[in-house]
Order: C-alpha cells, then sequence, then structure tokens
C-alpha cells in the first residue's frame, strides 16, 4: 500500500475531528456495513490512524458521526430534562423538536440514523445501547415508570413520523401547519406517553 | 427501435397486470421521475401499449402500483369505517395495521410509498390528491370534524413511523412488544386525532 496522504495535517486537531464526522456522515448514509474506516480517513484526507485516535474503532466513528446528533428527538428529551426539568415536557419536546427542524434546510442527518441502522445489526444495536436505552433509563428514573423502553420508542417514532411527513414528503397541510397547532395536537400524547399510566394495567 | 418483446403473451390480461404491477412497483422505489412507462414495460415483457391500456398513463400506473396498496393505514381506515362503522376507530386501526404487518415478512410496500413521494412533486400531489384528501373528506364526514386533513396525516405518518421502527429497525423493545400493547398504548392517541376537538379552539 501507498503511505497515506496527508494532504490535511495543516488542520487543527478539532478541525480534522470534524471533518472525519462529516465524511464518515456521508459514508454511513450507505449502510453501516458499507462504509469503512480507510475510506473515510482518505476521503477525509488524513492517516488512518487520527481517526482511531479520535473515535476508537468504526463503532465509536458511527456514534459519533450518526447517533450523536443533537437534533435527534431523544437527545432533545434529555437536554430539556436537564435544563429544565420534567414539568409539560410532553409540549416542551414536540416545540423544539419542530423549531429546530423548521429552521433547518435538510433532514438528511435523521435520515442518515435509519437508513445505517436498518441494513446492520450492529448499527441497531448502538442505535439502542447508546441512545435510547440510556434514554429509557433517564425516564424511567424521571418519572417513576417501569416500561420506558417503550415509551420512548413511541415517542421517538411519532416525532420521526411527522418529521417525515413534514419534512422530507412535504404533503400538506402537515407540511405547512403552525408550529403552534403541531404542539397542541402531538404535545399532549408525548406527554402521555412518557408519563402516562401504563395502559393495560401492567407493569411489562 | 426494435419491435417489442412480446414473452408475456402466453399470460391472461389479469396476470399481465398484475405483472405490470409488480415490476413498476420496483421501478418507482428508484423515485418516481426515474421510473418509465416503456422500462416497466420491457421488463414485465408486455408491449408498451398495454401497459396504457390498463392504466391510461404513468400517474395511473403509479397509483395502482404505488399507492393504491391496501395496507397503507389511511385505506385501511376507509376500509373499516365502510365494514363496521365509526366506533372505537383508533383502537380497531392500530389493531389492525399492526396486525396486518406482523404477518408480512416485509416492509417494502410502505416504504416504496415514502421513497417514491419524497423525491418527486408530482408523487407528492397524487399522494395528497388520490389518498390522503379523500380520506380526509371521508373523516370529515363522518365525524363532522373541520380540519381532517392535518388529522389524518397525524394518524399516517404516526403510525408509519411505529411500523419504520417495529419492522425496518427492529429496535427493541418497540420490535417485540405486543399487539395488545401497541394497541392501548396508541389507539387512543389515534381515537383522539380523528375524534377529539381541535385544540387552540381553532377550526383551521
Amino acid at each position: 500500500m501507498a503511505e497515506p496522504r496527508r494532504t490535511g495535517r495543516w488542520r487543527t486537531g478539532q478541525q480534522n475531528k470534524q471533518r472525519i464526522i462529516e465524511v464518515a456522515r456521508e459514508h454511513f448514509k450507505q449502510g453501516y456495513e458499507k462504509a469503512t474506516v480507510r475510506g473515510i480517513a482518505t476521503d477525509a484526507g488524513v492517516d488512518v490512524a487520527m481517526v482511531y485516535y479520535f473515535f476508537d474503532n468504526k463503532e465509536g466513528l458511527f456514534n459519533a458521526a450518526v447517533i450523536d446528533i443533537p437534533e435527534h428527538p431523544l437527545h432533545q428529551l434529555v437536554e430539556l430534562l436537564d435544563d429544565e426539568g420534567p414539568d409539560g415536557i410532553g409540549t416542551r419536546l414536540v416545540r423544539r423538536f419542530v423549531e429546530r427542524w423548521d429552521e433547518d434546510d435538510t433532514f438528511e442527518p435523521l435520515l442518515t440514523v435509519w437508513r445505517s441502522a436498518t441494513v446492520h445489526p450492529l448499527a441497531r444495536k448502538l442505535l439502542h445501547d447508546t441512545l435510547a436505552g440510556p434514554v429509557a433509563d433517564r425516564v424511567a428514573a424521571e418519572f417513576g415508570v417501569s416500561d420506558a423502553g417503550l415509551r420512548v420508542e413511541l415517542v421517538a417514532s411519532h416525532l420521526m413520523g411527522l418529521a417525515f411527513a413534514r419534512y422530507q414528503l412535504r404533503i400538506e397541510p402537515m407540511a405547512s401547519a403552525g408550529v403552534d397547532e403541531l404542539v397542541a395536537w402531538v404535545g399532549p400524547t408525548v406527554q402521555h406517553y412518557l408519563t402516562g399510566p401504563t395502559p393495560l394495567g401492567s407493569e411489562a
């Protein structure tokens, strides 16, 4: 093999790290399996050792580039609990989620999460172990519910479906509905999913 | 151009029609624009005139192959209203939707709807004009609500998000949750979206 290109050596460490994340996000769009650390390093113009230095391995890179995006509704849920506490969390989460995505010109980062996870069991496991699982633990502790795993997935899937219809399908009237209107409809649902009594009386 | 192949001439009309639909579904996965009537006819082994005979034009073929699938939650909603009336529609819709997809080994038909519509304005318009719009009219008449367009899209996007998490991402515990548990959580939400009072007091 030829000596790896070092075209990025004039960048700072943080700049290189950010560049690797951006390139990795593009590569993971094709699915977890198809992306390679070497290919990402090449396209980012860095030595492959630098990728391992920052992210340990491919799983760590996937976490940083795809799962650990602040726009994901479950990250937003934890941020809101940390910053402002649990009161009215349903309404606040829907508002933050919609306002955040209304500002953006692309829905791609969230689509990348889905695309990557649907094709590879390890990506699916990482999505659970590093995002949905810990958030469920937090929700269980915060609201004293024992079926928090399903609760957070109901919330995440509802908001992702809504976002897909609004930003990707752009079907009317969903695409042009006001933020207040969406919050008024969906906020109470999210509140119920997170804090309401378990239906059927079972604490499965 | 060479004479079109006629390798399908020993099939009956219904068999040819079904074959065209199956091939069209594959072609439309790449997006509405990329699919061509001629390419679909060739892969289906029929004369292009036969496609026009059955489906009039590309839009008609798209409707038949992609939008008019009985598994779409909005088609199921209308079926349930027709067959059994409006009582408890939320619970019944969630149950039918989940039971139907639990039986299947692929989530592809619903993904095709999304893939096709996200890339082409005409596909999006067809999805609205031939599916979401008429179903909204039906819901408005059935339940006396005036913001039925947003209501049916809230229902459809919630169920599609749930199905995506359960059948495509297959994230746990959503993937293994019992039908009764999902119905108990989501049924009342769908009921509220379809028949509850408009929040904010506005009849937008």
